[in-house]
């Protein structure tokens, strides 16, 4: 089959990599003739250009460019596809980019791999990025059935487990699981920052170990990430946030109120609540 | 030397180990016999007995019980101490085990080796658990000098980093990157139970991957360390629930005004900050 990567980054020369080595013609666009060149040598793409011309006769095309710009990106490509190419993109918010991409191209699959590493960059795309990762598919009642089918077919044998919801299902489940932790994480490392004075903050960066470490992770990461969550899914993150909000109030409340068995019942069903969200 | 452990888990279990390697004599106490039993028949101590009259001689004495038990513990070996004998114990937190012990024996030096595992109880003591941790002493003014020393000269071979400082300062810092993750966490998990309806919360309990499970690691724990937190290092604590919570709705009102360049600068100063708290 012929497929179009547009964007050939982390997510995009991942699927590359993976897509060709199964046999596939791939072809790629990026803005920047270098990032093509190096999409070429390390085999995610047969060819690469900054034209989108390079796209015609693909059968499906990825749309992998940061939410910003996804668009102007299908906007740009569209006078190079066929009417039954279908397009699928891998954006991390689904309400926002299936309500604004499906209304200009009626083949249109609303994606999202739910991989990646601390990296970024076609230096860091990767075989096998998505062995044993979720990827949700949000079709709507418009979506052709056959454009779905035709997604699925090819992701099948990337090794990921396929789930289909409603794009504002995605968003919410997401906001939870995934975009709060980025701001509760990042509201730790800020307070620790702000609030300990001197001698207590050096003490606290000497003596800071795993606990700190895996529960700031996702605070210190891409800004960029945790702007465009913000951005292109707000009302869910909102709504998670308020939640967290008054969670964390009954914790304080608890402890200013020295309700400690009422405490010892909350942490117990929070360590009770976790496997059930952990794999491992 | 003749060293005494009083609470053979994971703490005063992996201490003994490495303790006897080193060539010291070991002793320990255990409520139960079971535990005394098998602290022997892994090498931990040369001897143990429920029965505290087996400290008598040691130098050194470890007080390794939870932070509720530690008066009284100390209370009922006393007894069986030399005037000379060094008291120690390993509790996490510093002000409230100073004030309450240092009164009962002048030659008592407040320490917390900040090591541990998932686990708990003596199968789970292993050999240098402690090495590469931090072990932070906390001597006051009426301390005596020769005392510290001694402690000090019995760890340093630990392979640990030593850290002095007061009670209160210790007890801020890790209030911040310790006592603090536990609730801010905690609080994820259960926002993400409680708040979610059936569908979504399936969905995000699918969806939920590396993020998540590192964010949720130390609010999934141990319900009792959480509770012992909370009780006994209250003030700090609160302290720093609260400037959390005044950087969450920083964050809450930058996504409510849509303020991105303001969230992206706060984005980006956690992203420079937490390296200084990281060793990796």
């Amino acid at each position: 089959m012929k497929i179009g990567i547009v964007g050939l980054g982390l997510i995009g020369g991942s699927l590359g990599l993976d897509l060709t080595a199964q046999g596939h013609q791939v072809v790629g666009v990026s803005r920047k003739a270098q990032t093509c060149q190096r999409a070429i040598a390390r085999q995610a793409v047969r060819d690469a250009s900054p034209d989108p011309a390079i796209l015609g006769q693909c059968q499906v095309v990825f749309l992998c460019p940061p939410l910003g710009v996804m668009e102007s990106t299908l906007r740009a490509i569209i006078p190079y596809l066929q009417p039954a190419t279908v397009v699928t993109d891998v954006g991390s918010v689904k309400d926002w980019v299936v309500q604004t991409l499906s209304p200009l191209w009626p083949n249109f699959v609303g994606g999202h791999p739910m991989a990646g590493t601390a990296e970024s960059g076609i230096e860091a795309a990767q075989r096998e990025l998505f062995v044993g990762a979720a990827y949700v598919l949000t079709p709507t009642d418009t979506t052709p059935a056959t454009a779905v089918l035709t997604v699925e077919q090819l992701i099948q044998p990337l090794g990921v487990r396929i789930y289909h919801c409603q794009p504002q299902e995605h968003d919410l489940a997401v906001a939870w699981i995934s975009h709060l932790p980025v701001f509760a994480s990042a509201s730790l490392i800020a307070a620790c920052q702000a609030e300990a004075d001197g001698t207590v903050l050096h003490l606290a960066q000497a003596l800071a170990s795993s606990g700190f470490r895996d529960t700031s992770r996702v605070g210190g990461g891409n800004p960029e990430l945790g702007l465009m969550m913000a951005r292109y899914n707000r009302p869910a993150l909102l709504r998670s946030l308020y939640a967290y909000r008054e969670t964390l109030d009954q914790f304080i409340r608890q402890i200013e109120q020295q309700e400690w068995s009422a405490l010892e019942s909350h942490l117990q069903q929070t360590q009770k609540a976790r496997p059930a969200f952990v794999k491992e």
